[in-house]
């Protein structure tokens, strides 16, 4: 704690440099507390656009922003890398495998991991695209999968590196498959002079009889249209059951012969939540008050994908809007309670839904605005731009974006990692 | 061999995608041969912006350029990834690990790897900076330790932690130096807003008496004098004798304790060279005929870093402009051998050399041109970016330079890789 003129300053911690933990920490900016975020990246991860560095659209560093980057003129906050393995909400601690920190209050915003349901199988040989390694770790795989094809004289063998599926009818599960399938044939089809495209296989698979849920019919029937066209292989109602690495069965039986299996089909919250000793729901979030506050520790608050909070007997969605939000409310009750003041009730004000299915396509929905096709690609990409951390991040992504639109090429096709 | 006509067309292979491979692959584009270009990378490097990538300057997709992607509309160059392991010029072959390719003319351009001069203990804990993994690795390496030093409280330990050490005076010595100078007092200064970084070090040791030695003593002299200007402590005639990974030992006896040792005081020839059977120097590089055949084999060519060749009785230096217009000989004798004309004498036509010393200043000398300060910059970055592949990259790395010397910021700081 800091001492100014004999008064001490409340410490805050905020756990996760996510939407919810930078935009508290904003709030908090010279403000009248000291802060420090602890993330075990150095830097804040703009996740809606994994899919594009998995496909090479963009690069790391264009969808990644150092934390301490954002707080240069504030010197309230303060930076902490290391991982959270433990809260003491008694002593009011946070430990991690970098030190111990002690707080005032606290903000937990830790985010989401995947969720496999417990399928050991696919979650030990399939690729994940909820951090920045895994989804470089997806583009090095396709690449190198290209590159082992092209060698490949067994038509059989060649048949099964080319077959790609995405796994998941959510908005990752769809963006991934689209930008695939645009990798696939508008890119790469031009640089394999000796290999025959008709060999490749993009699946999407989803386990109910729907794609991007939240949306209208009018829009799901247009996505599935889309990717269809793009020669995505959609399957409903169709469920994952094993995947070996080289073999993925369904309920039923059914067996596709792959290298490749993207599981985007659930998130769940990261499992140290379950050591602050709360309520937490079937997704491993903590079921928070309508304060934001988590049930029987007054001083820490979860937010984001962290916390699961009940509107309209729903719980709300894990989208960065949410998450937002919620840090703007409990940053408020968190000076309120030190100022004294009453404590204010969190409620989500929607914001709508997005999704692209392709380069030039999306569709979009707000209360009853639908849309769909450019005007809704040009809106998706609008709204992400003023969401992407700093100006230069948003000069140097639409010179890319008008790069690939107008050129056809993804220059980040870059191995970095080898099979 | 493809038949075409009945004729079959004769088989190039180029071994690595270097400034040599690519220009000779360039030259033989749309020729009557069919050219396999063999790389253990997927991409061409463009080495002399690897210390950017290193001090988070630049992205690694802005100084690597996918090789297919020079080639998409000549069908007659392709490319197979896989690293050398062995010649055989009986059988006409060479060997990878991904398997085996026949030739009818070779072009070998591997170039080269760092020398630690047979010093195991420094091979083992520094760090070299030729390819786009170690340039990676010196950035999360540098910025782990900026971490690691915020949270220690030991001052003896802090100062090993933010001690740099670069060795070797030439240009990538300089380049590097300066660089990690900026990146610490210009950058990380204003984000670590509780450390003292007057316990930062940043060295530069050179064996000889002189930094930049192919430059004329004015131009040094400046080099030197703007390098301390950034504190940069440069001492010359220290020879380094081993590095445990904390202690630094030079000859005399004297100790720096530091964590990060960069080595860049030598390369030589990939050791696959050997494999030739042709006489190499005693940087393992083979020497070449007048016409860059090697002796022995007169359907064998090596360029670039792959070749010793005498000019004025010195070695030509290792630098990109040797192995393009090496390139442009070496696919000339290759035509002239299919079409049964004469060989050509190859002969280097100097073009002066260069080197960054930081953020708008430069030093250049050619013939008796020398020029140094904000002008030698802007030279050196127009001769660079002419250089780089594509114009997206043009536009990418010219926007970061710009952004970079405005702002005073290099968002490239993301950790990938923790300690």
């Amino acid at each position: 704690m800091a001492d100014v003129n004999g008064v001490k300053r409340p410490r805050v911690i905020i756990v996760g440099a996510g939407f919810g933990g930078i935009h508290a920490a904003k709030a908090l900016a010279g403000k009248d507390v000291d802060v420090t975020i602890i993330d075990c990246n150095n830097y804040h991860l703009f996740q809606p656009l994994l899919y594009q560095v998995s496909t090479a659209v963009l690069a790391e560093n264009e969808i990644a922003y150092p934390v301490r980057a954002f707080f240069r003129q504030k010197k309230n906050i303060d930076f902490f890398l290391g991982r959270v393995t433990d809260f003491d909400p008694q002593q009011k601690r946070v430990i991690t495998d970098a030190g111990e920190l002690s707080y005032d209050y606290l903000i937990v915003a830790a985010g989401s991991t995947t969720n496999y349901f417990g399928m050991d199988s696919v979650a030990k040989h399939a690729f994940s695209m909820k951090t920045l390694n895994e989804s470089v770790a997806i583009r090095n795989h396709i690449l190198n999968i290209f590159e082992q094809a092209s060698k490949e004289s067994d038509v059989q063998k060649r048949r099964e590196l080319l077959t790609f599926v995405c796994v998941g009818g959510g908005p990752t599960g769809v963006e991934e498959a689209g930008a695939i399938s645009e990798l696939i044939y508008s890119v790469m089809a031009k640089e394999y002079h000796h290999m025959d495209f008709s060999e490749v296989d993009v699946k999407l698979i989803e386990g109910t009889d729907r794609i991007l849920p939240m949306m209208p019919k009018s829009l799901r029937d247009e996505a599935l249209q889309v990717l269809r066209g793009k020669k995505v292989d959609v399957r409903l109602e169709t469920q994952v059951m094993n995947y070996d690495g080289s073999e993925l069965t369904f309920k039923g039986g059914s067996v596709v012969k792959t290298r490749t299996v993207i599981w985007a089909a659930g998130v769940k919250a990261v499992p140290v939540m379950a050591k602050l000793g709360a309520p937490l729901d079937r997704a491993g979030r903590v079921i928070v008050r309508k304060t934001l506050q988590v049930p029987g520790c007054s001083d820490v608050y979860a937010i984001g994908d962290s916390a699961c909070f009940m509107q309209d007997d729903r719980p709300l969605a894990t989208i960065a809007p949410v998450a937002t939000q919620q840090a703007e409310i409990c940053v408020q009750n968190i000076l309120h309670t030190i100022s004294g003041r009453p404590l204010q009730l969190f409620s989500y004000h929607d914001v709508g839904s997005m999704a692209t299915i392709g380069c030039g396509d999306a569709v979009m929905f707000r209360g009853i605005i639908k849309s769909k096709g450019f005007i809704a690609w040009m809106l998706w990409m609008v709204v992400h731009l003023m969401r992407l951390a700093g100006t230069r991040t948003n000069m140097l992504v639409i010179l890319k974006w008008l790069w690939n639109f107008l050129s056809g090429d993804r220059l980040g096709r870059i191995i970095t990692q080898h099979l």
